[in-house]
């Protein structure tokens, strides 16, 4: 988290923009699913204001230390770890705690503190290479607002979710046309 | 977002579980993309402690006022807004000023203190119908820690995301195996 904070500083410092209020900033991270150092996105969320509640955090899953800083009109700063400091960190203590199962909850506060203080005090050229990215873009949809009313289970939606079934309007819940991986139990409880 | 935070709070409750400290419980949010609300999955972030960088949040993509608390073991419990309160949120000024394109941070406070305040004091049994989801699961794969690195650019990666091209390990990037949406321009500057 620690990490991903200061990356969040760095982009936005290159990019000449302040932590975002609104709408118009975009994180897109590198980090994927499957893997560990996941929380720095965290972090990155802390420090951009780029959040994933307000859709302006998405994963690009290539399982990389690195991230995207994207301000339409301003353009795209991407932010990576080097790979001499990922060896500091996954050498430290920390690092074989955590590989070896142990959550971060469980983490002795001397061994968590001494990481954080490693990743405070490097220098930014020690840590990060930043390059700009030309020609980057993402988008979202534009935000409609008009909701429409499930028939069967009478919950608000927004228009864009709504599907038909026998000329009726439902929620996907209630359609049936839910992704069947959500629902369907995978091994043992 | 004091609404995502409240839908938490019931869930964790109800639930009979305490804010996430580790990597065991999963915020997963009916909201969806291109339209309001979706703030509410920061509140739930918050309060829940089941945070998108630590993988434990993620979108169903229904477009509904809704979230699902799961904690394997204990179950899983859905928080939905009734329709009646959403009417209230609805017909409030701070709503007709996000719909008329005025970004949060341009909303005058007293307007947006009013709604926060609304918010806040209703009681839970006038805003949230709350239920139990019975069979309801989501998994991630298990965290593997082995890196490899691209010998194109010389980065780390996690082995999950590695590619082979002409018999070399490449990240994602750099095998130019990246779908095309993300870096495609659409309309213009």
């Amino acid at each position: 988290m620690p990490m991903g904070y200061r990356m969040g500083l760095v982009a936005m410092k290159e990019l000449g923009v302040e932590r975002e209020k609104n709408h118009r900033m975009f994180a897109l991270t590198e980090m994927g699913e499957g893997h560990p150092n996941t929380c720095m996105n965290d972090g990155i969320q802390a420090s951009t204001g780029c959040t994933y509640g307000k859709l302006l955090m998405e994963r690009l899953s290539y399982g990389k230390f690195a991230f995207v800083l994207y301000k339409p009109g301003k353009g795209a700063i991407r932010v990576s770890v080097k790979p001499d400091f990922i060896d500091v960190v996954a050498k430290h203590e920390f690092s074989s705690l955590r590989k070896s199962g142990v959550e971060p909850s469980e983490i002795p506060p001397g061994v968590a503190d001494a990481i954080v203080e490693i990743v405070l005090k490097a220098p930014d050229s020690e840590m990060f290479k930043v390059e700009r990215v030309p020609g980057f873009r993402f988008e979202r949809p534009a935000a409609r607002f008009n909701r429409a009313r499930c028939s069967k289970c009478g919950e608000y939606l927004f228009e864009r979710y709504a599907r038909q079934v026998e000329g009726k309007t439902l929620c996907i819940p209630c359609s049936g046309f839910v992704e069947s991986q959500l629902n369907v139990p995978k091994g043992g409880l």
